[in-house]
């Protein structure tokens, strides 16, 4: 794809939820390059001390307005919090906003799908993957509806386990499929929202690390363990930098599931 | 397909969930028909008279036990009362597990996505649509486990839902996404466990009827509609017909997903 690419993102009002560390942290301080003085950054994660680290490196950026909110988004105390903010940081000077939806966890890796008994377990897995990002994509396209000059994007954080099964790996694979589904659902509804599902690839992450040493399968643990020998873990930055270019090109098609490798 | 039908499912222990009504219920009638003597039939619902019901017709089978369980899958207590009837009716002497992950909700579909702003409502629906098939599957599959002379069979009840987005239908379309990717991981980590998701296809169920008359998306809407006065939504036992018709064959790879038209 070689589409004309916008140089900004515009006066954008930007959420982006596990923001604190990793692939989150990244689109974090690279996003904000690309917003024009008078944005507004909303930054949600579990830890204020990482957020507040975020937070001192974004210090510099003129123009740029950065929101913290301490908060466990697959909570409704959390979620709550975060519409707040969104709220707050809305208004008629915005001519886009963007949601990235990046919160998520791994999962306890180390059972094979027989070894998930506990319907709490596999509810609290399901509520911070799957029903958060619902509700709060839900929550900010009310908070900030459609009008005239507005562009609206909203982004799913995928995976490759949204598309394939992987053994040991249920809780994360079923997570990222329903993500993907609730996306390509919204697409459908709003057709002046752009959606997008995009799939970071294997980042070198703290995720990555749990991947590597707890996997419960062998094969897929040694892939891991390989793809990190190897060199084969992208950076969180060199992804993000992808997903940039997606959204300055602004030519997926609204819906669709996008891999890093093929940016 | 034209494999080599078997005549029977041999001495089962048989559970399905939602059995007391629509697809469930052609389920646990066909289905029985097919168990030679010694076989266990575990009906789980929330209905305890339609169980009953369900229960009386199948009073005249000879040699077929039954054990009905009133439950709500969704719920913790639920699961457990379904868990410890499977393993009272589980013995030596039977020689394959069935289990028919059926029971299900639409979710309201008069609403669009953005009308999904509650996190305990969608927390509850993912319970019982997404996390209560995978824990019921990981418990059954632990409380009988693999031995020799033992086959082992998984159905994931599923939908084109689960393929395709369809507006208005967001819980839906996500959980039935969600489920897919659960059994099509379970595939991949036990082979020894034949795993199929199987879509009924438009049944003429009170399901049915709620989405013709519920659904949002006046196209969507119109298209159910239309199926009803056209006669092209099937009968359960029509579409019961051809899930035991893969199961006696059996030829199927473990993981796909089967389509009522395709069979």
């Amino acid at each position: 794809m070689s589409a004309a690419e916008s140089a900004h993102l515009g006066r954008a009002l930007c959420i982006i939820t596990g923001a604190s560390r990793g692939f989150g942290r990244a689109v974090a301080l690279d996003l904000s390059r690309l917003l024009l003085p008078g944005s507004v950054l909303v930054l949600a994660a579990r830890s204020g001390a990482d957020l507040r680290a975020v937070e001192a490196e974004l210090a510099g950026r003129a123009g740029l307005s950065v929101r913290s909110v301490e908060a466990d988004v697959g909570q409704s105390e959390g979620l709550d919090g975060v519409m707040s903010a969104c709220k707050e940081a809305s208004s008629a000077d915005i001519d886009h906003l963007i949601l990235i939806n990046n919160a998520a966890s791994l999962g306890d890796v180390s059972r094979f799908t027989t070894g998930f008994t506990s319907l709490p377990e596999v509810d609290s897995y399901m509520s911070l993957n799957v029903s958060s990002p619902l509700c709060l994509t839900a929550g900010v396209l009310r908070a900030v509806p459609r009008r005239a000059g507005l562009r609206r994007t909203v982004v799913n954080v995928s995976s490759l386990c949204a598309l394939r099964p992987f053994r040991s790996w249920v809780l994360y694979c079923t997570g990222k499929a329903a993500r993907d589904m609730t996306f390509r659902v919204l697409a459908e509804e709003e057709p002046d929202v752009r959606v997008l599902s995009y799939s970071p690839g294997p980042l070198d992450t703290d995720m990555q690390r749990e991947a590597r040493s707890h996997t419960a399968d062998p094969d897929i643990r040694k892939s891991f363990s390989d793809m990190f020998s190897e060199g084969q873990l992208l950076s969180c930055q060199a992804s993000c930098a992808k997903l940039l270019k997606l959204l300055l090109e602004d030519a997926f098609t609204s819906g669709d599931h996008v891999d890093v490798y093929d940016v």
